[in-house]
């Protein structure tokens, strides 16, 4: 046994005997403890700050005395007097073994900490950037032994950092010579290292460099842009920011995006240009919000589409407009941020795109996949992220599918009589009485319901001005449990319905929600056209799920993941009586919010997690529902509500749907649901 | 013993037996034979074609009977059709083994032929440049299975070229889909290969792409750039073509140079300008001598001193003009000729720069190494690259040595009352009686000597304008050879001497060697100052050589290699007698004329060479004279002529030197050399 003293750390519990002298850190290090360092243990940098623990141990058997560790040196005095230590803090590179002792190393002290995610469900983010600063002396110029000062340099990054060679890009090897001298051989390196990359040296400070870098998560949707800036440090969003995708001018969805590229020479190269001039407006506006410096942004991930992605990086998304929907790329990408024409960030800036799984199945989708992790997952799940294109993932630890569905625009309230976008005024929740059949309701903007006292004035200056989709969600499946709308999708009239509410509008029949005429409001209603394209939005989603389902070779799921801001707001219970998704205990259908956001934070903040991603991607069979034909039998099912074919027993024992079918031949063949299959809204 | 038959390949002479159908080119891989093909096989670039020998050969053992191969087919008939084969010829892919045969390679088709060099001395060029053309079938993409068209390139270029991934420029991708569409699923890679880095894809184009490639072969001096057009496929140089360096400007020598950058600010930016925009110039004359297309253009070698180096980089020269002498980075450099803002060849083209071998040593002295191979050779050699600044090597298979000298331009003709650049009119050679003391000179533009007949009319239209650095080391020489100037280097009174020609010009004598006045031409004449430049710069070049001899251990060399365009003008025997070379046979003293542009012809033509450049010039001793002692000791020993302290014994067996002195206590201090140093012209 060796008579050396015993040092325990913790929160690890790793512990070990080291002779007197022996810095804590040194010790750390052998024992793969988790203590950063910037300056690699010269005293300057305080990373590796930690906290000793005196007195009786049982626990770890072990009793540290007064005198464990070595007197408070000169550095660290030096240190206390400029910046101040917490008091009972020692510098682990100065602090030496005497004793037995026990050492607990604290949160902002550790190298790979976690960042915790609010979610129960969630695993936590492990904090390990891409870019990160690493203090170097380098030996000065010798004319007996004449070398170049990058190959010193090169030397001292693999003597004290274990840094094996780098790429430098050569604006840096023409700052270097005075940056080393300014420094007095002594520089902090900024480097990047991404798995399966070169190192890369992005730029050098003089001596020691203290000023914090930041990193950038974008998803880059077709509408929106939205981007989190956060502390590599500490793993921190510091701010986040959105901007409208600037592409849209060249049309709303993605189709007439790639419309637009077809049919003008040089459209893609605009679109481009657009996208790029909007992304560096975002990265302006989110520097500033943040009060940093555009140069201590180093690196970004973005999250796209493929139609997104390819614009972005200025290719003609040309082939994803035509069957066999070709990716001129889908894995990875790697790049300097300069590349793609950002200059609103450090000049040496990474870039990092995550793969896309096909054609029609983005870098988003693969980020859903790195939040929501289904390959992790025990029991198997169903990711579905709501969007005018809906991607979607099933799986296990067996084994993940993936899908597109072309959900179109309903969804965001396009298309809809009285739908509309989200905003105050519009009616987002919904219940219809099964007895009068009367709706009460309540509009974004006030937490009052329609029927309540004080509604009135509460939504006063918004006034109640459509429906947004989470809304017509709702207002349908409400429909359909009180016997207004039936099982094929058709409205009943007044003595069907028992209601007035019901009226004859043109040649099917409508609800009235809400008029608000007396008040030169609109008159809200739900026609039955609102109700086909709310069929036809929900039987592309479904349809989708259902065709992983058969793939994977089962009939129900254990869980459900609604991902997607819009997702957030759908009501497991409504989607379902709606047969949006497949049967499941309500209680297993959660959401996941911008679940391709937090997958590009994640890959943003763990580079370990950028290899993971592109293995499962990799893995990820991929279905193309284009070319499946059960694919068309589960949409005709899909656009009964809930499913003409499907049972939904677990929702059956929630609710039960009326009995009802209100066609009397006349719409017999356009209730059963035409398909109209869009194409990649 | 196989029972199959017997191929025998020549000029190699490898030889195996392959069954009946195998493919000619199918046995010459599996053999390691050296047979081109750019299609890989498919019968389309006609890159492998073959001879096939019938008949008795007893020196291989084996008889070919008419049958040996199999009938000419389908694809030879087309291709013979379409651009017609060499008769007796084959195309090896189709060509299969019939019965026993032997098959001569011709030189086209040997994909790494030799460049053959005229020096009995210099080692051919295998040809293996690191840009190739390589033609792919490429899948086609399929819904069933999605995957991006890269990632498909990617597997064709794995399984048809064992080429493993490369790395791929956004533009490249972006044009990549419609080229394979265009091409039919069939494309033309253009791949860069450097030893130790990544692959690299420059460029494709639709199906068999059979325009030649081109590289360019670049000497950056100082005062002139001269580059070299090199088809890549042959190895010939097709076009060359030389600029004044447009740095001129700032400064005619590099200290100059240095000095106008430490000086005013932004002036190394100014000058890193000057140089790329003169080179884009001279890229663009040299294409369009060519008669080809800039983008045919995709690789480029450049050899350069470090001050050169630097500022073609674009790095400011600060620290070379100060000791010690620090390089920014003396590692060899791949850079792409975008960097460097280089315009006039292929966007992708690929740039590649010789380490430097120290401070004052550069990519230029390397590339002497290259083409010299002091390291290759058995016996001990000396090779001097003649300029205003020295680099001298000193080696055999053992070790090498290398330093500089700063020689200054007088050997450029400069700082010499009548000196000039060599340029018709100037004096290229002498004699000088030894009883007459009369001199006989021939300028350049004529090849009669002075005293001969016609030689005034030869020269009526250039005139006698002055001397040049070969003419000056001949005269210098000559005179000392003559008794006009004596040991320590003082010209003789016309007493001591019994010429005329010797006249008080001032405190010392000067020696006329033509009067020019009566036709309204120059008189030219050597002053006792102009003997002082000669010396200090012999002296210069000849301690920097005894320096090295010194840690070699050694007081003779075994042969001297004259190298630069200079040194191929220099008569070995009048640079001996000067002292400006040590004592060595005469036979034994040869030029290489610009061996630096030839290094990097090699590195540009054999990528091989320039992983075995790196080797060498990390292995080579780097000697620096400024912190020598022994080095001021040399000098001042070699300011006498030819030398106050060495014998040269070799050269009195050829030539007897007057023993005179002409020091009547006057001249003495001046005449023992008091070292002016001069830093780096």
């Amino acid at each position: 046994m060796s008579t050396d003293p015993l040092v325990v750390f913790t929160p690890s519990g790793k512990r070990g005997h080291f002779p007197v002298g022996t810095p804590i850190l040194t010790a750390a290090r052998q024992l793969g403890v988790d203590l950063d360092s910037v300056c690699g243990g010269r005293g300057i940098c305080s990373k590796c700050q930690i906290t000793p623990s005196y007195g009786e141990f049982p626990k770890h058997g072990v009793t540290v005395k007064e005198d464990a560790l070595s007197e408070w040196n000169k550095v660290e005095q030096r240190y206390d007097d400029k910046r101040g230590l917490t008091p009972g803090r020692r510098l682990g590179c100065q602090a030496t073994v005497q004793g037995d002792i026990v050492i607990d190393v604290p949160p902002e002290s550790q190298v790979h900490r976690q960042v915790v995610r609010k979610r129960a469900e969630a695993r936590d983010i492990t904090l390990n950037p891409t870019v990160r600063l690493c203090y170097v002396e380098v030996q000065e110029p010798d004319m007996h032994d004449p070398s170049g000062d990058l190959e010193r340099l090169r030397d001292a990054l693999r003597d004290q950092w274990q840094v094996e060679g780098f790429e430098i890009a050569l604006p840096i090897i023409s700052k270097m010579q005075p940056v080393l001298r300014k420094g007095g051989w002594t520089v902090t390196c900024l480097l990047h290292e991404a798995p399966g990359r070169p190192t890369r040296l992005l730029d050098l400070y003089p001596g020691l460099h203290e000023n914090s870098i930041y990193g950038l998560a974008v998803d880059l949707g077709s509408t929106t842009i939205a981007a989190h800036l956060c502390d590599l440090a500490t793993g921190e969003v510091v701010a986040s920011s959105g901007l409208m995708n600037p592409q849209i001018r060249f049309g709303e969805d993605l189709m007439s995006r790639v419309s637009y590229a077809m049919m003008n020479a040089g459209g893609d190269q605009e679109m481009t240009r657009a996208v790029r001039d909007g992304m560096n407006e975002l990265l302006r506006n989110i520097v500033s919000d943040a009060q940093i410096e555009a140069h201590q942004v180093v690196d970004a991930v973005f999250v796209c589409n493929p139609v997104m992605h390819h614009l972005f990086l200025g290719i003609d998304p040309f082939e994803l407009g035509q069957a066999p929907f070709a990716l001129a790329t889908a894995n990875s990408m790697n790049l300097a941020a300069a590349e793609l024409g950002l200059n609103s960030l450090h000049p040496s800036a990474q870039v990092y795109l995550l793969p896309c799984i096909a054609g029609h199945v983005g870098a988003d989708a693969a980020a859903v996949a790195l939040s929501e992790a289904p390959d992790k997952s025990q029991d198997l799940v169903l990711v579905v992220d709501v969007g005018t294109n809906a991607e979607i993932l099933l799986g296990n630890t067996d084994k993940v599918l993936a899908c597109s569905s072309p959900t179109g625009p309903a969804f965001e309230g396009a298309q809809i009589s009285s739908g509309q976008r989200a905003a105050p005024g519009a009616i987002e929740r919904v219940q219809i009485d099964p007895v009068t059949k009367e709706p009460r309701f309540r509009v974004i903007g006030s937490d009052l319901w329609s029927d309540e006292d004080g509604f009135a004035e509460a939504i006063a200056t918004t006034g109640i001005t459509g429906i947004c989709g989470s809304g017509i969600i709702e207002m349908v499946a409400e429909m359909r449990m009180a016997g207004i709308v039936d099982g094929p999708g058709l409205i009943g009239n007044p003595e069907q319905t028992g209601t007035e509410r019901c009226f004859l509008d043109g040649r099917t029949y409508s609800y009235k929600v809400w008029d608000g005429s007396a008040d030169g409001g609109p008159v809200i209603t739900v026609t039955n056209r609102d109700i086909r394209e709310i069929q036809m939005a929900k039987a592309a989603l479904y349809s989708g799920a259902r065709l992983l389902m058969d793939k994977f070779g089962v009939d129900t799921v254990d869980r459900i993941v609604l991902a997607g801001a819009f997702g957030a707001h759908i009501s497991p219970k409504h989607a379902m009586v709606l047969g949006m998704i497949p049967d499941c205990e309500l209680g297993k259908v959660t959401s996941a919010g911008n679940a391709a956001g937090t997958g590009a934070r994640i890959a943003l903040l763990n580079s370990k997690a950028r290899t993971e991603i592109e293995d499962t991607v990799r893995a990820i069979h991929k279905i193309e529902t284009a070319i499946e034909p059960r694919f068309q039998e589960h949409f005709v099912n899909a656009s009964a509500i809930p499913n003409s074919a499907e049972p939904f027993p677990i929702l059956a024992t929630e609710v039960t749907l009326p009995e009802v079918n209100f066609n009397t031949g006349a719409e017999a063949s356009a209730s059963s649901g035409g398909r109209r299959r869009r194409r990649r809204g």
